[in-house]
């Protein structure tokens, strides 16, 4: 197997790439070609010790920004990291790529450069999140932001698979995020969406509230790209200013302090609760070829952990289950 | 000044919802008019001591129940202390109506009995919500889930004078809800709204994202009904999980539980702090009556904070500035 990784994606490129890619493959004995300006990869690589016959390099002299808008930084850019990686993938010698580079880039390149799988229309992004009970496989969190209700559909039949092969759900569930549980309820869309569902999916569970979806009541919960993407920032930002007002009323006392060291460990567990960069990046899907985005500020463990789950999609092959999941 | 409440609204009526009129009414001296089944509310007001002529009581023989469809409960129950209760507003008499019932109910008899406000299409629920710095008014949380571009024009500018007139803030600033910085982010009702706010509002500030929702970027927060419901709600779930979380992993460790006990007081401070329902509800703005919807899980002080929102509502002439604001 040859998972492709885009080096100079991300806050912290290509140093944690790197170092999590190296990781992985002393780790797991995966192929790894590293997309990106092959001195500063050079310069990373130096700093460990790993099979040399692990790890490739395919240089790539441009790098797409963090906030470039991703369809001129596609059009103008044909030798980024990521417009090479993608490409790679239609060799079949390549099985996935992985970028914690800008998302939109990512989107726009897969979707042009590798087209769609048979039966389905639009790419959606999904993301594991941590439940109380296990995970919760949330799509879409940002690919499509005007989607019709048919595409979310499709999103579901391939959140099915996902789940069952890489997440190792049984019985997978689906759920709509709406606003609320009863049928009838949410805007003109929702209703669409929750009569479509109704009829296609045997394992539709109905509606579940947006307050549900860290309690694990379904393990697919189905939105559109912007409600999706306003649930993992909210999530993101709450916790974030969760964590900022403690410590600060922390701070105002001595006694409080001592908790606190008391009980750090366990703080720390709080907080990379909701920290969904940490478990492996969102599979991007829907696309004919595996692609997984990481968070922007991945950590070399995150890009560790998104090489696991491209392995496992591999393995599985889930482009196929998918096919055959909506051809059904 | 006399503010109606309905006694039967919320998951603990008419017991809390009675002790918090009861302090408020002890607090401020504001005069309340209570809507329900009179003898329960006389029961419940037995337990305290107040100057009796400051409440007095409205009978009304039925209750909606907090999941009974909105339209079906306002067609059928007629004598329903939401709807007797809104329908004294049409008295000058009576200034403002408090309901922490069923949301969609009180939505549909404020909208039908009431009308609309000079230059407003549709009602809007705003919610005050708790940042680093200080409050955000967010708008709409749930009242008109499929809008029309300018109807978010018109909720921002009743967001405004809510700001400045309730909140007390000097200078607010409006920023639309969106899942990106830049203009050009977002879905395409997005960018229309932008481009429409940009034109209208002096005081636009351009996007929020939604992990910036809790930081106090910019004093209102403008979005549409459903994604500011799931906002509320991503927000509510995920407090509930950690808290829920934290406990399990403390109890775990008796150190843990040592560190915990000693800044129980700082965990419980941080556990409010999301915890939106102590803020005083919600207004329903853009009906022709000052109108505010509470949580279900309204605490006594919950109400009584709601009293003093309604006071200050009511003091300021709220409804004038709104359509004075419009009409600019």
């Amino acid at each position: 197997m040859n998972i492709v990784v885009d080096a100079m994606g991300g806050d912290h490129a290509p140093a944690a790439i790197v170092e999590g890619v190296v990781d992985a493959v002393n780790d797991m004995g995966v192929h790894i070609t590293l997309v990106g300006i092959q001195e500063q990869i050079d310069k990373e690589l130096e700093k460990f010790d790993f099979d040399k016959t692990h790890i490739s390099i395919v240089h790539a002299p441009e790098v797409v920004g963090m906030h470039e808008p991703a369809t001129t930084s596609i059009r103008k850019k044909k030798k980024s990291s990521i417009a090479i990686g993608i490409n790679l993938l239609k060799d079949s010698a390549y099985n996935a790529f992985i970028s914690a580079g800008n998302t939109g880039a990512v989107v726009a390149a897969s979707t042009i450069n590798l087209g769609m799988l048979e039966g389905v229309e639009r790419p959606a992004i999904g993301l594991v999140i941590p439940t109380l009970e296990k995970f919760s496989f949330l799509i879409d969190v940002g690919a499509n932001t005007d989607p019709k209700p048919q595409h979310l559909v499709q999103s579901a039949l391939m959140a099915n698979v996902y789940a069952r092969e890489v997440l190792g759900v049984e019985n997978p569930t689906v759920g709509l995020l709406n606003i609320g549980e009863e049928a009838g309820k949410g805007g003109g869309f929702a209703k669409e969406i929750h009569k479509l569902m109704e009829g296609r999916l045997s394992n539709f569970v109905g509606n579940v509230e947006a307050n549900e979806v860290f309690s694990g009541k379904s393990s697919c919960i189905i939105c559109d790209g912007f409600v999706g993407n306003v649930v993992i920032k909210v999530s993101e930002g709450l916790m974030e200013s969760a964590g900022a007002l403690m410590k600060r009323e922390i701070k105002k006392s001595p006694l409080a302090m001592l908790g606190a060291w008391i009980m750090k460990s366990k703080l720390k567990h709080i907080k990379r609760y909701a920290d969904y960069t940490e478990y492996g990046g969102a599979p991007l899907l829907g696309v004919n070829g595996v692609v997984m985005i990481s968070h922007g500020r991945s950590s070399p463990k995150a890009i560790t952990n998104a090489i696991k789950a491209t392995v496992k999609e591999v393995e599985h092959d889930i482009l196929s289950a998918m096919i055959k999941e909506i051809s059904k």
